[in-house]
Parts: C-alpha cells; structure tokens; sequence
C-alpha cells in the first residue's frame, strides 16, 4: 500500500486584473503547483506572486504550459507542427523559470494544460515534442503526465523523471482513459466519494470502473481543482481522508534542486 | 588604441507572419546579437530561428527585454513599478533562455529595448531594477548599456559584467547625450562618415559632438541598425573601414558560457 | 428639485475564461451601462451577452472604450497622438455595434474608460479628439462625461448630446475635481452616507466638497460600481434611497434610437 | 461575354511596426480591397490608412474578417461554435466601419479571411453564421465569396446581395474545387499564362481544369494577390490585358452606399 501521495493542482490561472481559482486555498492543500506561463493564462505580476507563495507553502513548483490562446484558456485545439511544440513549451518553461529566480524558487517539473495535454496524451509525436522541449531545458525538470498516455511514455522514454497522476473527480473507464465529460459517471461531484475511491486505490492499486471490473493504475500523484468553492471543499476533504488513512502527503520531487 | 571592438544589433524582430530587418545579412556583419524576447516583438519561433542562425553565425546572443507592447514596438513609455520592470525583465530573459536551449546557444547578455532601455538609462531606480532581474536570473549574464547612463552604473554596482556601447549613427552632445532625434545632428546617414568617425574614436577614446569639445566616452561595443536596406550597408561599410584600420571585431563575451 | 435621475455603470468587464463583475446583478439597479469594448477589456461573447442582458432588462448600452492594454485594464496612461485616440476610439464603439447588431441592442452613448477618461477629462484636445470619433460614427451618439471637464465641454462644442455624471462613492474638492485616491475623503464607503449626500443633491443641486462650502454641479447621472459584493450592495442602497425619496430612476436616453 | 469585372485583393494586412504588402501599388489595380479588421492582421491606424487609401483611389472597401490569430496570420483552424462564429465576424465588421466613418469610407461587402473562409466555403452551417452575422450588421452589406461554395449558396439564401469570385493564379479541379496547394498545377506562376486564362473565360464562362473537359464558374470578381513583387507584377498584367481585351474593370458595387 501506498504510504506517500502528492497532490497536485493548477494555479496561477488569473491575468492582469482578472482573478481565477483560489490560490492561497489551495496551495495550503497541495504539494505540488502546475503553474501557468503566461500563454494560455497568466503574466509575470501573477507568476511572480503564485510561485512567491508556494515557496512560502513549500509546495514544489511546476511549469504548465498551453497553447497561447488566452481567449480559449488553451482549452482549443490549435494547429501547430511538432517543432513549433517544442518551441511553445520551452519557451514557456524558461518564462516561468524566470519569475522563479526572483521569487525564490525552483521550477521542478512540467504539466503540460489543457488542449495541449491532451494532444500529447494521445499522440505519440506531439508527446514526443513536449519530451525533448523539457529535456533540452533541463534533464533534471520532471515530467508529470496522466497515467498511461503516450506522454507518460515519452517521457520515460526521454529518459526524464516522470511521474504518473489520476484525477480525484473523474470516472474512468476499463481502458484506462477518463470518461468523456459528456458521458454519465464522467464527474465525482461528492467528496467523500472521491475521497473514499482514492483512499482505496492507495491501499489496493486498482482503480474501479464504469464499465467493468477495477482496473490497475500507477500514479505518484492526484490532480485535485481549486477553480470553484465547491473543488477547495473537495481537495480539502480529500486531503483530510488521505492523512486520516494515514497516507502522508508529500511532493514526488522536492521543492530546491 | 583599442584594438579589438564588438559589434552589435538588435535582431529577431519578427512577429508572426511579419518580417522585420535582414537578420540573415546583419548576422553576417555583427559580432553580438540583442534578441527580442516576444513582448515588443518576437515569438517563440522567431526566437528559435534567430538563436539558430546566430549560433551557426558565431555571433553572441544577448536577450533584449522590453515593454509588453507589440503595436507600440516597445517605444511607448508605459507606467510600471520597479517592482513590475524585475519580473517584466527576468521573465523576458528565461523566455529567450528557452528558446536557446533548443537551438543550442546561450543566451551571455541582456540589454533593454525602446521605452524600457531609455528608462533605465535616466533613472538609477529603474537601472537598478533592470540589474536585479538580470542578477537574479543569473549573476554570470552580462549587461550591455549606452555608456555613460544610470543603466551602465547600476550594472557596475550590481557586480554585474557591464559593457558600454556607443552608436555608429548618432550624434553626441557635450554631456554625453545623444542629440534627440528632433534636432539637427542627430542621425548620421553617410557611412563614411559614420565609419571615419569611430576609426578616429577608437584610436583616441574621444568622441567628437555638435555643441564643444570632442569628449572622452568608454565603449566596448558599437550598434549598428538592420532594419533597412541603408542601415544594413551603413553597417557593413563600419567594418569593413574597422577591419581595414586594423581593428578586430570580436564580441565582449564568448558565444558560450 | 431633479425628480428623475440616470444610474450608470461599468459592465462587460469579463474576458475570455475570466469573470469580472456581477454584471446580472448590476444590471437590475442601473438605467445605463457602459460596455467594455474589447481593448482594456472584453471579447466578442462578453459583448454579445451584456448587450444581450442589458436589453433584456431595459438598460440603456453605451460604449465604453479604453486603451488597449489589458494586462493594465486600460488604467496606464500610454502615449497616443490625438489622431490615434481618435481610431482607438472610433473602432472601439463600432466593435461594440457590430455585437449590438446581433444583441438586438442599439448603442446609443460613449463613455472613456480609465486613464483614457482621465486624459480626455483633463486635456481639451484629447477631449476633442474623443468627441470628434464620436460623431464621425455617428451624430446622434450621445457623450456620457465627468460633469465639469474637458470631455464635458468637447461633446457640447461638437455638438453632441452631452450629459454629465458624478460619483456615489467619491468625495469632492471645491474646484469641482474628485478628491485624488491617495488623499482621506476620497471614498466614501458607508452606503447610508453614499445615498443620503445624492438625495440632498438631487434637491439641492449642491454638491458637499472637503475643503470648503458645497459647490453647485451639473449632472443626469450618477455613476456607481459593480465590481465587488459591497459595491453591488451600495449601487442598490442608493437605488432604494432614491426612489423612497421620491425620485424616478431613468435613462437619459431611450434605449432604441 | 462578360464586358466587365471586378478586381478583389487582400488589403490592410500590417500591424503595428511590421508591414506586409504594397497596398500603395494594389490599390492602384484592383477595384476592390478586402480590408483585414484587426484580428488576423491590422490594428486601428492600419485599417484607417487603407480605407483612407481606398477612397482616394475610389476602390470599394470590403470587410475582411478572420479568426483572432495574428501568430497563425488567422490560416489556423481554431474550434469555435457557430454563435462565435457570428460575435466574432460582427464585431469585425464593425471594428472596420467605425474606421471607415472616419476616414470618409463605407464598407460595402465582407469577404472571410484564411482558415475561417475556407471553413465556410466546405461547412453549410459555418456558411450561414457567416451570413447571419453579415445580415444582422446590416442587409445591405453585399457578400464576395468563392465561387460555388457553401459560403455563396447561404449569402444567397440569406437574401444578401451574394458576388462570386474566382482565382487569377489557382489551378482548378472538375469539381469545381480549387486544386490543393500541395498538389502539382495548385498554382499558376506565368503572368501571361494567367491572363489569358482570365480573358477566355470571360469570353466563354468556360474554366479550363486539370483533371477533365473545362467547367461552367460564375464571376463577378477575380482575387488577385499583392504580398510579394511578383504577386503585383501579375496582378498588374493581369488587369493590362483585360483592358486590352476590351473588359472594363469596375467594382461590383458602388464606393458608396
């Protein structure tokens, strides 16, 4: 059984006067922050300041790059070619690292958000791309990446640290994958149901289904939201669960190189 | 007499579908290489495609951080705290830094652009901003500003490595100054002229100006302009008339840290 | 005594994935709303949805353009010349009519948003540029201004319906300018006090001032915030207040044309 | 056989600093200018200077929206919903009439830009948002669109004044498509190729195609290119030999409403 977990969220999400998500929340419950570059979201005043905190929190930092859309929050699917991947997500990772050496703090690892993600969970190529932008900034950055996609692949196979997470509100399904949003069971909307459904897969290892029997997945991190007062309650009782069981709660990196 | 002298220009000015100087040909002439880094101008594969020729060229790449204003071109003075110019500076800089660790250059220098650059050069708060971020980013970066100004102290007094530039095109005032662009003898627009003018500066260490007495000005680098076809020849007549007096061009830093 | 009286207020402040305002909440209180026009802030579905909301409860639109720079909101000062204040503006009110035209809505009013309202309040030929857009989109848009400065006088002297607004929640200087945020009187924060010193002017036409006896002023609205649960909680208090005393609320416009 | 014709071309494609384009030599040609709306390409002062132009030469100014793309030059496919698809062109359109009111001009028709023309041209319902939004700014806006596409039969349905248009230097297919640029006789090269082609189907309606016996096009317009010398070379010869073959050129509509 699992004695240690992290637990991740995305942060940094607002944009010059515009505030999203509860950060100071949230980054009392986390141990690791995905933290948006300035592309899809975000600007050096809001990176300075999310990255300030999480050192203050010693939750580790993380870089979450997306495609540049800003309208679309990096949730549409923009065409690029793999190179201009790689140019998208390095730059990006050198943004944020850049507000880091004034506040403080170490980019550890990346996330790839939104659109982006999903691309790169499904395409070996493009998860290939997101794999090289990382390594050729630093082999020493991690990969964070949702258990057994090709981005997980890719960066195993890049030979970078990477690490696996599931979602605490999301149904799967006997493949793997998570189900559609559009689908019935797509959503965990009670916390102690997500939180119970955690707490089991920490001590078994398996992972139920919609749509047959529990399935075996490997993560060394939950992805929890923190953009709604009802997703802080949840993260916040998920994390309660999760130490009552006496799972720590802990960064699968730590927070300085 | 000085015997060697770097030159530089600012390159990588591009934008999306927009194409700005003839970087191809000004990377042939320059020895440093002041790079936009996607908030006056640029974008990612601007950055990346810059970095590559310059690389192949052997011409030092320095980053070239200035106001987040693309329409403007960087040239419009926008308020910003000090406080605002660290983290529009340092993360200007990791952005460029990105880029370079995909096209295998290093990013040796910063020098600021436009608004920001002359901002810094009359204000020792906001110079001394600029060296903060370029400190914090990484106290091996050098600085590149116009001799003589607040930019140049505050590098200098950040135990920063600080070089000065002095211009092949403009006219000097007695105090140091350039002569403002709305009086007569601000531009110079014969080569020759130009050229003649820095052989004789070079071999005396003072510069002639329009209202007294040449006066004595420290530099290490020479700007030149490519963005037209004039500027591109201006600039290759100065080194071709730098060369013939036996002077060497070599960049004030090494391509490589 | 006045017996009717226009309430406006800033709406339409989302962008893209962002939230700004409880605009469905202000939208029941005011008579006009003054419609971010996409350069400080909003985008095509915020337009089309204020528009839509603004028209659904009997609210007058107006434009309400600013300069381009939403990482400031349009709060910094960037250099223009009069001619580009005049194309800011102009392309701002069409943008808004073009949503309008889908919204069913019809945009009868222009308001300057921010430090483009500061300039053109304080500066006659910003203020003249302002009015000069105005009427080239169309003459029989009316100009919503600051009662008593420049952009108050510039829409009188184009020409233009011109009408004057005060504040519920700033004080006043005897020379009829609003006392500076930084100085003590500047807000006024207690709702009562808000709404009791508008139903004395409404009756009076005396406006209280911090460094002398009230002043008389000119005004067919009265402009209040949205933009936080207080501010909302204030707009409607000063509603209520008014109509208990007597005074009709209404636009100073139809909302058709 | 037809005894006149129009000329379109894309127009007004700066932006900020950057040019593209001669709009001075085109508009010299043409009798039609497609004129960007600030969200693929253009800003304020660009949209003013080419309808300003367009007067001058008495060309009958066009709307020409696109997705707000300006690093993908609106040629990227990005995800939007049929309503966005109607904020997003009505809101162009009126960005370019609120320049057009004060530079004297009136924008007369709207042709889609790139990756949003070519999605209307193939998808039914993407086509009639295009002409709902059209419609909904003003009826008597008239519509250019591709020859036999999707766009021209909903313009049609719409009851908007509807014109086709057809390639100076695209290659056609049997069908009726456009051969793919990937494809060999995608482009034609030879000016005089190019027109002569021009002037026999203006004589017989017949358009020669690569892959079988000619087809029946219907025209009242021909796209013309000005972003390279050679594009205005032929564009240039392109109309010298239509006038010689007796073809007046004239817009399809008058300058003014």
């Amino acid at each position: 059984m699992a004695r240690t977990i992290d637990l991740n969220s995305d942060l940094g999400e607002s944009y010059g006067p515009w505030r999203m998500g509860d950060d100071d929340a949230i980054l009392r419950i986390v141990t690791s922050a995905n933290i948006a570059c300035g592309a899809h979201a975000s600007d050096p005043e809001t990176m300075f300041q999310t990255l300030t905190l999480a050192r203050e929190q010693g939750v580790v930092a993380g870089a979450h790059p997306g495609f540049a859309d800003r309208e679309g929050f990096g949730r549409r699917l923009i065409p690029h070619t793999t190179g201009e991947v790689e140019r998208l997500v390095a730059t990006q990772i050198g943004t944020l690292m850049g507000a880091a050496a004034l506040a403080g703090a170490t980019v550890r690892y990346v996330k790839a958000h939104g659109a982006l993600g999903n691309w790169a969970a499904a395409e070996p190529e493009v998860a290939a791309a997101v794999a090289r932008a990382v390594k050729a900034v630093s082999p020493s950055l991690a990969l964070l990446a949702i258990s057994g996609t090709a981005l997980d692949r890719a960066g195993r196979d890049a030979g970078l640290p990477t690490f696996s997470e599931i979602f605490a509100d999301r149904g799967y399904l006997s493949n793997g994958q998570l189900v559609p949003r559009s689908k019935p069971g797509a959503m965990i909307h009670d916390p102690e149901e997500a939180a119970a459904r955690l707490v089991d897969f920490l001590s078994t290892g398996m992972m139920p289904v919609i749509d047959g029997a529990p399935i075996r997945l490997e993560a060394q991190s939950i992805c929890v939201h923190g953009d709604s007062a009802g997703a802080v309650a949840m993260a916040r009782h998920v994390r309660q669960r999760l130490t009552d069981a006496g799972i720590a709660l802990a960064p699968f990196l730590d927070a300085a190189a």
